[in-house]
């Protein structure tokens, strides 16, 4: 049996990755794709209740505790979730992944980069997605979509949210052919066309 | 003012090591000190929630998922309990900690030491024990006292429990200097006798 792909969606809150995960979700089954959504932090079982904790506990977190609850639910979509429906032929959609990390603790935090890389490294086994499509979004029309239902992470305000947009890009320049960047400051049907145009580029290689 | 001591208690499962705590955190007081007893994993707040997961979620979880959540609780407790109560001249007693990763995941089921060694000292911000107490008890002693009320993590059988206190002997090894071993086969009298000569000799230094 032919092996599936790994597709993750990436960008700072208010990009309309969710929207856009749902739509493709939607566009590839009627292609007759079987798709496996996922997000991280959190789809199911054990990841849903770390998620719990990563956006809602009320007291202070500590950084580095933070990033290894995220590592926690990493591994074990990882290894529940995304490589066993890559290995049965179906193409995984992840709403958040390695990415996340290194823009939001890296580049927005502060955290050390290269460290971050290699315990996204452990928390992965290695694996990498096929594509990666960053919606990248203008500070101002984020912070506009996200409203006022804002939870722990997106709390954090527009200077933090700068330097994970700056860091999505960074990351783009330096694995162009896995990481694709789509201007989400366009409509939901302009930021949709774009991205069924990467995605069918993939299949295509 | 004098900066504390950060005192941690390891040992296999039904080595009798919380008992011992309890006792030493008493005979402490009585002495005149401030005491802070913690646990890991899940002392308090967040590492509580952790805590649950660890023990009680009742799905698979993957390995490396453990090792991260181990990890999370490890830098809560370090950055909320243990590193305040010592800068302000407490003693801490801590109920597991770095070295049980070490036994566990590493000596226990194979996971890669040094790989786990950098992963603690992440965790812990480089902070290490003033010293560590090793409760060494005979792999059938300690499944005696463990009896049927078994949590996930003692639920691994027999042949688990010998490499983790073989683990823990070895690294007492590599650290005699922070690390001291107890017969904890012995009475629980005796056990506290040796554990209290111990814990004198450190303040002597």
């Amino acid at each position: 049996m032919r092996r599936g792909y790994f597709i993750t969606l990436e960008g700072a809150d208010g990009c309309g990755k969710t929207t856009q995960s749902r739509l493709l979700q939607e566009y590839l089954e009627q292609q007759g794709y079987e798709v496996v959504w996922t997000r991280e932090p959190g789809s199911i079982g054990l990841g849903q209740r770390i998620r719990e904790l990563l956006l809602y506990y009320d007291g202070e977190v500590a950084p580095r505790c933070e990033a290894f609850l995220f590592l926690a639910d990493r591994s074990q979509n990882i290894e529940h979730v995304i490589k066993p429906a890559v290995a049965e032929g179906k193409i995984v959609i992840c709403d958040r992944h390695t990415d996340s990390t290194i823009a939001y603790q890296g580049y927005g935090r502060g955290e050390n980069i290269e460290e971050l890389t290699y315990l996204n490294n452990l928390a992965t086994a290695g694996m990498k997605p096929d594509l990666t499509i960053v919606f990248d979004v203008s500070t101002e029309v984020a912070q506009l979509r996200v409203g006022d239902e804002k939870d722990r992470m997106e709390a954090a305000g527009i200077e933090f949210h700068k330097k994970v947009r700056f860091g999505y890009l960074e990351l783009a320049k330096t694995e162009p052919e896995r990481i694709k960047v789509v201007n989400a400051d366009n409509s939901i049907e302009q930021v949709f066309e774009d991205t069924k145009r990467i995605v069918n580029n993939m299949f295509k290689k």
